[in-house]
């Protein structure tokens, strides 16, 4: 099921050209992760802070189609796809609002679950599986 | 006339404490001073890439009463405070959203408006200066 | 001709999570970037406020191999490559430097030279086009 | 012993006004506090991530002298002030470097010890008090 996130760019997200630093949509498209995982009743806390069972991000991918400036609402629609027992992928549309909405950048991130101490592949726990399962 | 905003805290506003950077308290109540202007009527696109009259913090001041981890809730109450025909205060508490809620943090930042290019002080512009007088 | 910036990890850049947050490996690299046209004797200032002609980053592709604490030393070996006459792509592998030293990531930004206004692209200006082809 | 910290300054730090972010000078003083920190021969990475014993910024005050732009080289110095036995001050002045070099902030942060579990205050570990006796 696709989720939705919508927030406004803040001045903090911007760098001197004037619109959003391209480093940034990638940090305002983690944040529709983590409320799509809250709204899963994942607790974000735990889950990031968590130092044994980690899920890193291991590829990102961003085509930047649109500037955005301090100001404009943005929404970000993600929708999220199972690899395997112990990894997943997130594919991200980010819209400016309008009217007229128009299409300011697509991202995917490859999420992998492992073992911090060992750096060995994991299968997700379980309320992460369900999460993705549902995606 | 005190505005209130709120949100969550993100994953990207923590560092590796588990919470918050003491810089983006900071940012978090540059957001809530983005959203009251916006409320006001100002356009922030245009008001903060201004480049001939611009409006720098000259001061700020910040006190750290409790950290705030992923996920948690804050709500902002913004209060500003006209200091002269250039220049105004804002005064800043940082609520953590329970139940129970818990005070986070006071912060206060001082605005100058000048001229980009002598640095020279000027009066506000008018829709800033009716809503400082309207705080 | 590749070149190489090397810096420490600072306690912001890093997460909940205890490493450096995803978006910020980019950052870093554009550090990198900017150190590079800096030593090619390119204004920083002026390159990256110019209103009329900009060079956004149309693409960023991210392979994150290692976590990144702070107070770590990080190299970036940065190379450029032309593409057109109005777009060119950088790749950089970070290295955590030792000993041993271990490969942390390998990123690729594609950058196009665009008319601000009409967002229609056009030629890399002299001294931009004068790094791209020595690189 | 003043201490003395230098960078350039990076796109990632400033905004769409062009110049630093006010909060980001807070950013860049920290690098300064734990390269200083790092000098006195503290483990970073085990510091900042300790979580049993913390030391968090109690309370920050900036005062914003002159704008910083892309490319600029600053130098931060920055003096430990002991305050009790279980918290320190340290002031920093941040200059752009010139010719002619010139003030552009000057900042204040005070750093209480506490034991991370129940707040309470704790003596500062013994390399910590060491570098603030040495201040």
């Amino acid at each position: 099921m696709p989720f939705a996130y919508s927030r406004t760019i803040h001045f903090a997200d911007t760098d001197a050209a004037g619109v959003v630093f391209f480093a940034n949509y990638l940090a305002i498209c983690h944040e529709a992760y983590e409320e799509a995982l809250g709204a899963a009743g994942i607790n974000l806390k735990r889950f990031f802070a968590d130092h044994d069972v980690v899920v890193p991000i291991a590829k990102s991918e961003a085509e930047y189609l649109r500037p955005l400036a301090c100001g404009e609402k943005v929404a970000v629609n993600l929708r999220v796809q199972r690899q395997s027992e112990n990894s997943f992928e997130i594919h991200y549309e980010l819209v400016r609002l309008g009217p007229p909405a128009k299409a300011a950048a697509r991202l995917r991130t490859e999420h992998v679950c492992i073992d911090a101490a060992t750096r060995a592949r994991k299968a997700l726990p379980p309320a992460l599986a369900s999460w993705v399962a549902a995606g």
